[in-house]
């Protein structure tokens, strides 16, 4: 069975809802298709769908299909539960997964649950609750194998054997003095080709260094991309270990990251959900074009202030948007590359410098470039070199704004701590077109008047 | 040394470059840093600083640095190399690290190292080179350690032993038949915890399925992601083992097929690097820029059929960016949700119909709303209803097209082979803009004559 038997398995499940064969949907749900699979199905299937397919699950696969859900679809089918049912599923979950789901439940459903697990457990999930979700501490496991330095590899070896299974991803364990400080790591690669007799400490990995567990997530991120790390050990300020990060939870704050910016860029959330219900799209959406309302009727009273002039030469309504498009359009790619820059850490106050210096060239020679094509197909559509000269040096003005606009606008609005991503589209659209329409209309009033 | 040590690491050196203290510099890149730091320091590098550090690096490392590096910023090294300089690097290269490279490789210096390498390396790098770099078979690595699935766990441990170390990324081993057939995988965690006395057969994992060397890489990236995978068998379609692909090869995929739509939508290649020369950053934003002003030809177009109702009503000018620039955020959002949609692959044709139907309604309810208020402004603003009557209808038309541009533009270009983030949103404005320029002065016109 592969992924396109897999893709083939989904058709048929589809044939099979619109049919209402409900029998052989619950067989596939269950019997066929992996936890992954399932979760993958419900997210795209619009919400009347979700809910038929969720209620054909079987109990004991639910928590292993919510944990493979978006979080926005999670909470949903969530909110949807009652103190049992989420007590039920809880029980079936990892730590880490836990703790994410807790953080999207009711606060009385919360407490309940903590009241209702062991000791031991509900320790574990206080450790990870007491951290940001965007944090190492957050991300983190506790199941993490932890052994001591001055045993034998062979000590340790038997010591593994003694486990019924290890943990998921476990390519490391972990070297910890008695006071469980952490001392250092020991790949399982590196233990299977040592000689059995020599200690942990001998074999031991020393060089990389453990996470602190307030790092934020996207710089777990960066170093696991960095290190090619599959896991990685979480220890508190006093460096003892709290925990382990495992390469499948960073993979997730690398889509979510990388998803961020496309998605705020839109006005969108990154953990929106494609079929999300009609009055909560419309809400969300409703908020977004009235900000960038405000910003059109910005640029509408400064076209009002040259009523006069349009009124005299209207050939100037009709190419006032070229300005302002072409404006925008070199503007977000700037934005576009500033903001990829700073996710990436590449942009920073050192050469933020260079960058502003190329972008105005480029705007520059760009500006020039296209000036004068504009100019000559404006001369000859209206037969009037005025209006070429006009429009050739309002272009080049805007674009040099947009230079300006993108590059700074993402360094200042981080400096504030706006996120440039959702804020930046918007004004940079605002001074490029507030620009545009004001170089060109203003230029016009004085060539005409 | 943790990651915050690193940053002021960075820091200091660029102090050092300033300063020109070249000794500094060269300790720093050669002995303090690992080589992905290296890396990270020239991509964020304007090209002067880019060309000194790379001048400082020492021979050792300068493979390791390379292969760390973004394509853009690869091939602009390569590029400035000579042959032997290429050999002298390929040799310290993983095969597919050295299949990326050779692609970026000319011709005649490709057959030479081609040339230069011994039999059996030049045989796998050849079997890597068949397939296309966006395959599993391009992404794959020849490292594999395999076993035979009648040798008992025992054995197996005594064979693992004889090697001084297993390659990076080893979670498994494969079991092969004596053909070289792919049979299933033995985790190292449950190698770890079985019976000595066990055989192989007994304790393999087959219930993963190895990936097809034809798959596509996102289509990888997926299987990695939905079933939480460290590394994985490649096979042929005879299930012939080939090599296998490991988590960190497809973190850049994933990574890269989320820049992707991001910076395709600004017009830009994922690949862009932040800091390229100005000439070559010039003339790939002119054809953007170029292909947009067509589009911008057009509205201006359209509103050129109505000059002689905007030289009536200059109101209709001061207000006309409006109803462009409402329909082009709404326009914007939704195609924005099925790109994404579409790289999660949530958006197919069987669930089209359900998101056409839900963006129109909330393309009605948006446009209803905001028509309301911007009418009211427009009433008061000019003292006159019948203006505020268009721009209402006009603007509720062109929510509707927005929503059906949005939803079905990403679903037909894709169909037809079209990259939907690169075209989309430049065909999806240009919609926006006719028909919102072409509803409101149409009405306009219809009503004022």
């Amino acid at each position: 069975m592969n992924a396109s038997t897999n893709e083939s398995e989904l058709d048929k499940l589809n044939t099979a809802l619109e049919e209402g064969a409900f029998r052989q949907i619950r067989y596939t749900l269950n019997k066929t298709l992996r936890p992954s699979e399932v979760a993958h199905l419900i997210e795209k299937s619009p919400p009347k769908e979700r809910r038929l397919l969720w209620s054909l699950i079987h109990k004991d696969i639910e928590a292993d299909v919510l944990q493979e859900l978006g979080d926005d679809v999670k909470s949903e089918i969530l909110s949807k539960m009652n103190t049992s049912e989420v007590l039920a599923i809880s029980e079936a979950l990892e730590t880490d997964d836990l703790a994410d789901m807790m953080q999207q439940l009711p606060e009385t459903v919360m407490h309940e649950l903590l009241r209702s697990m062991d000791h031991q457990n509900r320790e574990r999930l206080e450790k990870i609750l007491s951290y940001p979700e965007d944090t190492a501490g957050g991300l983190m496991n506790t199941d993490t194998i932890t052994i001591r330095p001055d045993i034998t590899i062979e000590a340790a070896l038997r010591y593994l054997r003694r486990h019924a299974e290890l943990p998921d991803m476990t390519d490391s364990l972990f070297v910890v003095s008695r006071k469980d400080t952490y001392i250092g790591s020991l790949p399982l690669t590196r233990m299977l080709v040592s000689d059995p007799s020599s200690t942990v400490r001998e074999m031991m990995v020393t060089d990389k260094p453990p996470i602190p567990a307030d790092m934020e997530d996207t710089q777990v991120a960066k170093l696991f991309e960095q290190e090619d790390l599959v896991s990685a050990p979480v220890v508190d300020e006093e460096g003892q270990l709290l925990g382990r990060i495992t390469i499948d939870d960073v993979v997730d704050v690398i889509r979510e990251d990388a998803d961020h910016s496309l998605m705020s860029m839109a006005g969108l959330d990154e953990d929106e959900d494609t079929f999300a219900p009609i009055m909560k799209t419309t809400r969300r959406r409703a908020v977004w074009l009235g900000i960038n309302l405000i910003t059109a009727f910005l640029a509408s009273a400064v076209i009002g202030l040259f009523e006069e002039t349009i009124g005299k030469v209207v050939a100037l309504a009709v190419l006032m948007p070229i300005v302002a498009s072409m404006g925008g359009i070199a503007g977000s790619q700037v934005l576009t590359l500033m903001i990829r820059g700073q996710a990436l850490g590449h942009v920073e106050r050192s050469n933020a410098g260079w960058l502003l210096n190329r972008e105005m060239v480029v705007g520059a020679l760009n500006g020039i470039l296209w000036a004068l094509v504009v100019a000559v197909i404006a001369i000859i559509w209206f037969q009037d070199l005025t209006i070429g000269i006009i429009i050739a040096c309002a272009i080049i003005i805007n674009l040099f704004a947009a230079a300006l606009a993108g590059t700074m606008l993402p360094i200042v609005l981080k400096a504030w701590g706006i996120d440039p991503a959702l804020a930046g589209s918007v004004l940079l659209t605002t001074i490029t077109d507030v620009v545009g329409f004001f170089a060109f209309l203003g230029l016009a009033t004085f060539f005409y008047s």
